[in-house]
């Protein structure tokens, strides 16, 4: 094994790639077993229900084979029929992107934006559908990463539900550390990887669908087949007597596979619970040492990602290369209008444990206070996360 | 980790996916870095250095995050341009199967081809091209790992050069086996995967790019951009100081390092060699063991794959049944065309070894004889196959 | 990881270190935990609750933290106390060399002999009882892998037992790959490893000890306490609410715990039954070949191991290094008086899959071939060697 | 892989077993070769290199195959003779543990003691020499871990020296963390393991052996051969050309690999000093926090351990419970006088970097204030080691 002469970081406390659990890092170590072998093929199959008991659903998942952007753009590509009007929500970086795939596929892309630290409301979605009847499609980036802030996906989805229109909804980096479930939210297709709080590599999309999209999708001769970008081409792979479309990747649904068996173990609930509490103690901490979030408010801030307003007057690159270089710690910039405006803490699988907000909070502040930034407080900081921490095991 | 009931298989000696090397299935399970990461920046740019200097070119290799069907469907999609006139050369089921993409993006699609137990030649090439000055492309399956034949590559890219026409070789099951080089084939897209004779899980994808093919692609106002099947958006995601266009799939760049490590440290020569003479003894042993090959003759058969042609009466699932119960054996099935006409025997990475050859050839045998095929000499087969074994050592 | 230039061998078919199983080797990755941790006792007490079910026992075994070496003297030191006379059962190398361990701690050490390509008798050595009525404590090797031969443990220690004796029974290389079990032959101290039959590493020893042994030990004033060689010290180590004697090797409890599971998973008589049948057709294969076995008759032959008689004239290490040179397997040498008369073959976890047993006879007569021996015929040994998997499978 | 109910802790900053390192955890993973297979036997020989090359010495060391209490047992019973003269030197538990091993073997041992708290010094060690000439052989332990205080080997190794006698050292839980080197300290027999500071799980033992040592040891009658216990029959172990006395740790030996690499590409110097900032730091934050060290005077504190004094009124098991139940952090107990007085930060391996000092302190001073500890401020603990870690970086 080759290395580079840049040593790796002690902690690394990103939205994604994010530290995979050791237990997956050993499920990706597995023998490669032939796709057609009979025992894959029964793995594949089981890994599949697994997913669908994560996703607490009746219906059989679509595991695709590339990180999650995949499984977005071959949304838009599959699910958006020439001519159809799309909603695009927009509350942030990763939403205003869907609108670009969406503009690829759609007659017309309307939007309904906020400032990238608010999120969206149900009604306002329900209004902006009553005002436009022709709206066919409606897309939601549940919890926009590169801001750090959660719409309210159930909400939204009972709005689009009720006005009879079909929804996709991004859950990337929300599933698998918060209460956001394909069904609860009404979504047709729902997409998320293993890649942030079930804590594996990035390489694969996991998708719900829903019968009406199903329907749609193969209705819809521009959908993608025999294509990287198909989802109907994947529709029955899961079954052991189906041919893979392409060949799967074999060692990412193993470490998949470890990481559902740990996700269901622990139970969602409880890993829901403990995404919540390290975020809660990160943002006490963050705003005790000094500093301020990006979140208009903390309510809408996200329990698997704390997004952390750079102080002024500080480059975002050098606050982040000194968190790194001073203390081992490695979190992730912004992006697009994001970019330079915060750095965001990942709580995300393996991280989401209260004590790492610390370890965060103290890394965040120590740096600042190193840039010169005044009022920094780190002892203030970690005391307050400490709280929150303390105040969950009394 | 929860395991299915059926045990895994005791040997894999399939085309893909096929067994890894014991190195690789470390490399994957080492620390997830986040892509942003600096010591993952270097990590990234060295491993595709090794790429570079496995290629044997002075350019700059591209790796796309998706088994080589992406990279396959991407350069249909890039480098052909409406109106294109594409001449796809076919000697099997994918060499026949990147015509369909190619009739998605191109003008028309010409097609050269020969039975599939038989190879292209050069001369052939040259003259379809005399016939139709106004083709643009050609596109070449090296190694038709369903038959198991490998084409002259270098005196067909001589012929589409001398031609002045842009040429795609798929190389995916060939490179890394066996001496196919991107530039001495004159290829401007060529295609191979580190899940074949590098011996790595499938989940990506290389690609060598001439400067005329990146020319015609970045002109080319169709070709895929914000894309899964973008290359363009990957020309230069391997300098450090560039955004990757998604998040690239780290572990397999893991693994991949670790393979190329291995391979450079061998020597692709010392590799192609152990390729090469694993197959000649599966095939001294397939035929003196009572079974023919598939290829029409032997000097086509692919050092990387022997196809067996499926003895009259036999069910090949079955046979392929009988090789893992009876013995714990897996090969692989013929695809398309040559389903259920031949079996292949995969002698890729850890498996091209010459010794894997008495094991493949004595279970293939023995199962043919337990199926009641009359004049099998599994002894017979091996001996044949030690004798080759023994020529080298001697 | 730096590399020696030497390549690993492609099969290690030996008789201890053994090939570990891939699942074994994920299991040594795991991540280390205290000794004291909560997580790590509650482990440990598991580890041993399997190997207790391994055993086939109502009492609890003892992990010693070192290769069964250890154990074996450990149990000469503990077992016999100052004045005792010991009968030690020899037939082959490791039975003669417990003697000098008893040795050092008896009064006195009677013999009771075979030569090494036999075994014992349970009527000789309920006849040397009646001989010597003060004997205190009879030593079995119950497969003495040097000679590859299988002592009748059963009926020994009935005779052992029927004269009231303490019974030492060394089945290091035989537990866990054919059916002896510490109540069913009588043992009062059973010593056996994970590195053998059970495809771990070399670094722990699993003891069975009877109430009376522990009753002698710990009335024993010369049994090691506070010393590495002490079994009394490890006594009660297993319950997590008692101390280690000092720290017991973490990751090698890790890798028993896999190897653990799979045995269980399987179910012992499944795997006795692989390693039997694999003996089986390679001992068939050696003969057909035109080579000889060693032990006196088949059915003293182990089934964990094939010893092979040196044909005249051939220097075992060159025919060693043939084997390994020419094809990459790996064979075991005799030790001390068998050490250049045999060569063995082992059958032991993961290579005891009877399709191993043809890699062997292949390669073994292969070498001998190559080195001049006369009437060799690998077609034939591989061919017999089928024959037996064959005819199990039907 | 079966788990028990009890989930890993979160951090393992135990004095050991330690956290090991990654790259450590996928040696341990390596395919396990027979230990006489050529490529283990140069493997062997390589690693020795660099243990040798690690302890800075010109002269080859000993590997044993147990953890480090094998070697001190077997130093004991080897170096020292029937009837010498031992000193022992005893600064807390396992330096007085070492009297008993050495009373099993010597005439007679003195010993010279000071408060667990406190150090030895040369000029007492120089006196004690002058009062007794017929002393042979002196005992330290340099690091005593119960205590987590280091005596100043280099001045004791000088006084011995001049004196003319031997020295065992016991350097386990300071070599590779501190500078501490056999040669600089005189050591005719010095001790380490893997399982410290090197980042490597328990298991083996590394032993630097001077020529005085081998000349007293191999003209002892009494030393062990043929035992576990035994040094003289490794002496040549490393050489390819000799045999092994009995089975090595080959997983182990593959982990240690790892290890070795990792430390002499960082390097000594550079790693020893990531030891001291982490104590230092770690020490800094206690005290600020309100709490105090065990040490008499913070000099004599070990950089790779911080004691820390229970608070009066607290119940030790339960600290540490608190400590894990609340934050996921483990530390260690003290040991026999020790025991329930102080717990132990162990900053050995890949916890030796200066942010695990934040955790630790806030973690146990925590745990301190959820107990009822008065005047425990963990924002102060955690802010002045953030000032150390700081001062580092300046």
């Amino acid at each position: 094994m080759s290395r580079t002469p840049i040593p790796d970081p002690i902690f690394t406390l990103t939205t994604g790639p994010v530290d995979a659990y050791p237990a997956v890092l050993r499920g990706l170590s597995r023998p490669v077993l032939y796709d057609y072998d009979p025992a894959f093929l029964a793995h594949y199959e089981a890994v599949n229900e697994k997913v669908r008991r994560a996703f607490r659903s009746a219906s059989q998942p679509v595991i695709l084979h590339g990180e999650p952007v995949l499984a977005l753009e071959a949304a838009a590509a599959s699910l958006i029929a020439k001519g159809d009007v799309v909603l695009n929500l927009v509350s942030g970086v990763y939403g205003k992107g869907f609108g670009y795939w969406a503009a690829r596929y759609a007659g017309e892309v309307l939007e309904l934006a906020v400032p990238y630290n608010e999120v969206l409301s149900g009604e306002a979605v329900a209004e902006a559908l009553r005002n436009r009847p022709d709206i066919a499609v409606v897309a939601l980036c549940h919890h926009d990463t590169p801001s750090g802030t959660v719409n309210p996906a159930n909400e939204i989805g009972a709005a689009v539900r009720a006005a009879g229109k079909l929804l996709i909804v991004d859950a990337v980096s929300s599933f698998g550390g918060m209460n956001v479930l394909p069904e609860a939210c009404e979504a047709d297709i729902f997409v998320t990887g293993p890649n942030k709080c079930l804590g594996c590599p990035p390489g694969l999309s996991l998708l719900h669908v829903s019968d009406a999209a199903w329907r749609k999708m193969e209705a819809n001769p521009d959908a993608p087949r025999a294509s990287m970008l198909s989802i109907v081409d994947w529709r029955r792979a899961h079954e052991a007597t189906q041919p893979f479309p392409f060949t799967p990747s074999v060692s990412e649904i193993n470490g998949l596979d470890a990481a559902l068996d740990l996700y269901l173990a622990e139970g969602d609930e409880a890993v829901w619970q403990r995404h919540a509490l390290t975020a809660a103690a990160c943002r006490a901490g963050i705003k005790a040492a000094g500093l301020s979030l990006w979140a208009a408010s903390e309510d809408i801030a996200s329990p698997t990602c704390t997004a952390v307003r750079v102080p002024e007057g500080v480059d975002e690159a050098k606050l982040r290369s000194a968190v790194r270089e001073r203390y081992g710690v490695v979190v992730s910039s912004g992006r697009g209008e994001t970019l330079g405006k915060l750095i965001r803490i990942g709580h995300m699988g393996p991280t989401a444990r209260p004590i790492y907000s610390l370890v965060a909070v103290a890394a965040v502040a120590g740096a600042c206070a190193a840039l010169g930034v005044k009022g920094i407080d780190v002892g203030a900081g970690v005391a307050a996360a400490m709280r929150v921490i303390d105040s969950a095991a009394a």
